[in-house]
């Protein structure tokens, strides 16, 4: 090789600089990271003015960044790159349930909640029954489960993105199981809402024709001890844009029945059992 | 293809979800990118810790960007891109001067200099005597080019750096050649320096065992109507930086001699000649 960095030996000059006492996995990653990083430029010949746009709308990812907005997660999400994460680190057995991505708006520590109580605070929206079992997979009963959930208000809006306006903790809570393994309350049927798109990352949807909506979902996060953790989301089927989540967080099986009850004391009901799988021992 | 995004189907699915309208580079740019960001995290089995280190990271990189201070473009520079995309972009003859990475310390309309004047306003570093000629390609003088040079001062910094310290263009000026091409100009041998290491560029450098530091060079920015502009430097060829460029930008064509004279009027004499390509027609 070369003493100096050539367009043909880039890769390579550049990942010989790194020193061998390096941390072997940040090696590989850098390493990996390089390669690819090199290989777009050269497949894509990338321009001048191409590179300076770039360098112009990560800043801007990193400046409108802030303790309430996290435009370089919107950046991963819309790329498809943090589900992708997601997968990779969450592979499971075919019945076990599905992970999806949390989203920048779960809160720790909700208030725990009587089972059947209703978490919606601010009495928008149409109320919904959510129902289920947590199991593991031959379909024993998870007792002491932790189901931590939350979801928009009617408007779209989540409590934290409304601060004296929402109720706190409106369309939050979280249940435990008891020995059946059963879990129930009301909430509301959720609704699709876009994801901040009055940034960088709402203008490169623009230009790629892409609309910034999320279909309608309620967040979860079930708990169990000697389980694995699922952090996921059940989907309402009929929404306009089950089939285009802006960050491609739907998966097949994350799409539960939502059922019209006529006369009942809620408008729908949302049956969806969580399958727990144990933690492995690797 | 699933309606559903997977681990397996995710670069496509990312790719079908841009509009049929979308600017044809635009996409053609985005796909390729998508592609190889989807690989990277495939090869590497990217861990959800290390996606959340690289999302931290790259905040903190635009958010210590300021008018001042470009730390994208420093990242950039230590992974080798932005000499990359320099080198894709300004293939030339085997016998014309390469380009090399402007930096970022250039500043526009420096004053214009009469041949053979000192740069060197600070009265510091060891007095070199630039020399040589701005020619075509078969060795004709090109009259009325434009030699546009910077260094740093003998302490390692630009005079930009060092507001109300260093006299307001020091080390800088712009020398027109006449009918023979001769530019000669007096200013300092310059030195090594750290680019800004106290940020996240400089804790990655750390990390990867590599220092900060530039082998000593004089930059320069030449052009001419009808020719090519050339973004250069010229490197002193015994600094102890000069394999190991922590920006990559050292070309063997570029390290240019510096000849010692003994009771001389300058300490330094460094011939070297611009020799520039007309401009293509496609």
């Amino acid at each position: 090789m070369s003493r100096y960095f050539t367009e043909q030996n880039s890769e390579e000059s550049v990942n010989a600089r790194m020193a061998a006492s390096t941390d072997p996995r940040l090696a590989e990653v850098m390493t990996c990271l390089v390669k690819h990083l090199h290989a777009f430029a050269k497949e894509i010949q990338l321009t001048q003015a191409e590179w300076d746009y770039g360098i112009d709308f990560l800043t801007k990812v990193g400046q409108i960044s802030s303790d309430e907005r996290q435009e370089f997660i919107l950046l991963s999400d819309t790329l498809g790159f943090s589900m992708l994460v997601d997968a990779i680190n969450n592979r499971r057995p075919p019945d076990a349930t599905e992970n999806t991505v949390l989203g920048p708006f779960h809160v720790a520590n909700a208030p725990l909640r009587q089972m059947g109580e209703n978490i919606c605070l601010d009495g928008k929206g149409e109320a919904c029954l959510f129902e289920g079992r947590v199991i593991d997979l031959h379909g024993n009963p998870i007792e002491g489960a932790h189901v931590d959930v939350w979801s928009d208000n009617a408007d779209g809006f989540y409590d934290v993105q409304q601060p004296g306006i929402q109720p706190k903790w409106n369309n939050r809570g979280i249940f435990v199981t008891g020995k059946d393994g059963k879990y129930c309350f009301v909430g509301i049927k959720p609704v699709s809402y876009p994801i901040p798109d009055d940034g960088p990352v709402g203008q490169m949807l623009s230009h790629l024709g892409r609309h910034p909506y999320r279909p309608a979902h309620m967040h979860y996060i079930v708990t169990a001890p000697g389980y694995e953790k699922v952090v996921t989301h059940t989907f309402v089927g009929d929404d306009k844009y089950i089939t285009s989540d802006t960050v491609f967080g739907v998966k097949k099986t994350l799409v539960a029945p939502f059922e019209k009850i006529e006369g009942g004391e809620t408008d729908w009901h949302s049956p969806f059992d969580f399958v727990l799988t144990p933690i492995s021992e690797d």
